[in-house]
């Protein structure tokens, strides 16, 4: 994902002024809360929170609460609760992965050990969950303590099914549920329970912020095989590397073109990295990405239904707009 | 902690019995919530949950049920919450410990690797917290989530610690009161929460369980010091090893035999393992044990206090009986 996807996915500048203020709110509440960890705690989580990361779910969960009613101090708070809960989340995953470098800066396993950084995820969530507490109500709890469990759960099954064929395509949009589209869900879906919106209102939220999630990892999986380095600002080809199943080489792998998927087959199966690169070109790895991209502008379409609900405002139109540049930036994948 | 601390801490047959039939439907509710992973999570969790461990925290919820009007189902689900907290911050220590084997059994770092191990307790930890969620009402959840976010906060403080000279023994009881007595505290307040007893009472029995994780880390750290590792059922002098500075290593910093307290300052400076065992038939490291002992003995003595409030039964009169029986396992300490 590069650094400025969320503002890649906003499609005009009036989209970022909407909520600039707001963001700018949240990060101040991040600061504030790194100011309620114990004395010898604190130093450490400064300087994780100085991530500045995309702040995609703060985001969506700003946005929502636009759309719904206007973006109260609770909202705030929500959306630094969520960027905490995904910066524990990458601290993890920085030491399960080894990585020294995250956007520009050494992570916390680089400079405090990986002892030290599994501890401070751990409190970092924990902390998360306290301020849900602090935020809402028990229902709100629930909702917020099932999304992590699921991110959880997701990260769990993809780590134990790489190079696993015996991945089907319902496999794959159960695992990126959980892994993106439960944080995504409780995003969009948690700020509106906060609004005071009705069951009926927050549930189609909640499913909006899903189906987003899920369009987005599958834009993520096929840029991870078609992208330049230099456009996505990220390393590219790391799925093939670690054996990750995902949406484009399940295509691949029914591919009617057998030389093409019986490579691709053969290479998991020696759990060996497949080279995407000098596939390509052919017509079996054009309709595999092209599969993939339909699967999901299926599910913008759909999460642009959800807003139908909402009254239109321009939060509801921002909303709108950004799945529709979703829509393009997945489209240009295929060219 | 030997395996049979738990059974050490209850001095009669009776009081085991008391609870027994409870501790097997905590067990049975243990293995009950591995079914609610996912599909690919379960066979894991349900390795993981097979650890038998002293269930000393669900042992105390359980008592204190049992002392204030009985064992509800609520009381076996805070108690298993309880153990899979325990589990999941045992499965992130031995991830940095390099642990390969607890209680007889292969870790879970050992078995699958660093990478699900972290993921795993990850997923057992906000699965409690949804386990919180569903069981009791919002300031319920906001107890459980500042005591596990204290536990997490504790080991960081202690692994900051190592070997540091400018602790203070009020350093050293707040950095055991959060990563060990913060459990306890929840343990027996949440229990007294969930039997619907009264503020006061509540937070009688959440100050008598935190006096007793207390007095209980002492004893630990006294009994790292002095213990036979036969009796002790596990490896001892693990803490001057890491540079741990417990309560008896501060006692002996300020002692009047200067000797002593120069030679253990003089190791601590130079990051060495400082070489209790020759030192043990000082008279000042025998001042240091017996005044570490007494600290503990005053936690135990005051906890006793706050089991005054509650009617009189055979569950109170065990709670009570376990703090004399942890005063002899102390004393048993300055032999």
């Amino acid at each position: 994902m590069s650094f400025s996807f969320f503002s890649k996915l906003r499609s005009s500048k009036q989209q970022l002024a909407l909520i600039r203020d707001d963001l700018k709110r949240v990060r101040e509440e991040m600061a504030a809360q790194v100011g309620h960890f114990a004395p010898y705690v604190k130093a450490y989580m400064g300087e994780i929170c100085q991530t500045r990361g995309k702040m995609i779910r703060p985001g969506l969960a700003l946005i929502t609460a636009a759309a719904t009613g206007g973006v109260k101090d609770s909202h705030v708070r929500f959306a630094a609760l969520l960027e905490l809960v995904h910066i524990a989340t990458l601290v993890h995953d920085d030491v399960l992965d080894h990585a020294e470098i995250r956007r520009d800066r050494p992570t916390p396993n680089a400079l405090w050990g990986n002892e030290l950084a599994v501890l401070l995820g751990d409190s970092l969530l924990s902390h998360a969950m306290m301020m849900g507490a602090d935020l809402g109500d028990i229902s709100f709890c629930k909702r917020l303590s099932r999304a992590v469990r699921d991110v959880c759960q997701g990260e769990i099954e993809q780590s134990t099914r790489l190079f696993d064929l015996e991945m089907t395509k319902a496999d794959y949009f159960e695992l990126i549920q959980k892994k993106t589209a439960a944080l995504f869900a409780v995003a969009m879906g948690g700020a509106a329970y906060l609004s005071g919106l009705d069951e009926e209102l927050v549930a189609s939220l909640d499913r909006m912020g899903s189906l987003l999630g899920v369009a987005y990892q599958v834009y993520d999986d096929v840029l991870d095989m078609v992208g330049s380095e230099g456009a996505a600002g990220k390393t590219l080809h790391t799925d093939a590397e670690k054996g990750k199943i995902t949406l484009p080489v399940l295509f691949l792998l029914e591919s009617e073109h057998e030389g093409v998927s019986t490579e691709v087959r053969d290479a998991l199966e020696h759990r060996e990295e497949v080279n995407y690169a000098r596939l390509s070109h052919t017509k079996a790895f054009q309709e595999a990405i092209s599969r993939s991209v339909d699967e999901g502008l299926a599910r913008t379409e759909e999460a642009r239904e959800a807003l139908w609900l909402l009254p239109l405002s321009p939060a509801r139109e921002s909303l709108t707009e950004m799945t529709y540049r979703l829509d393009e930036l997945m489209r240009e994948c295929c060219c």
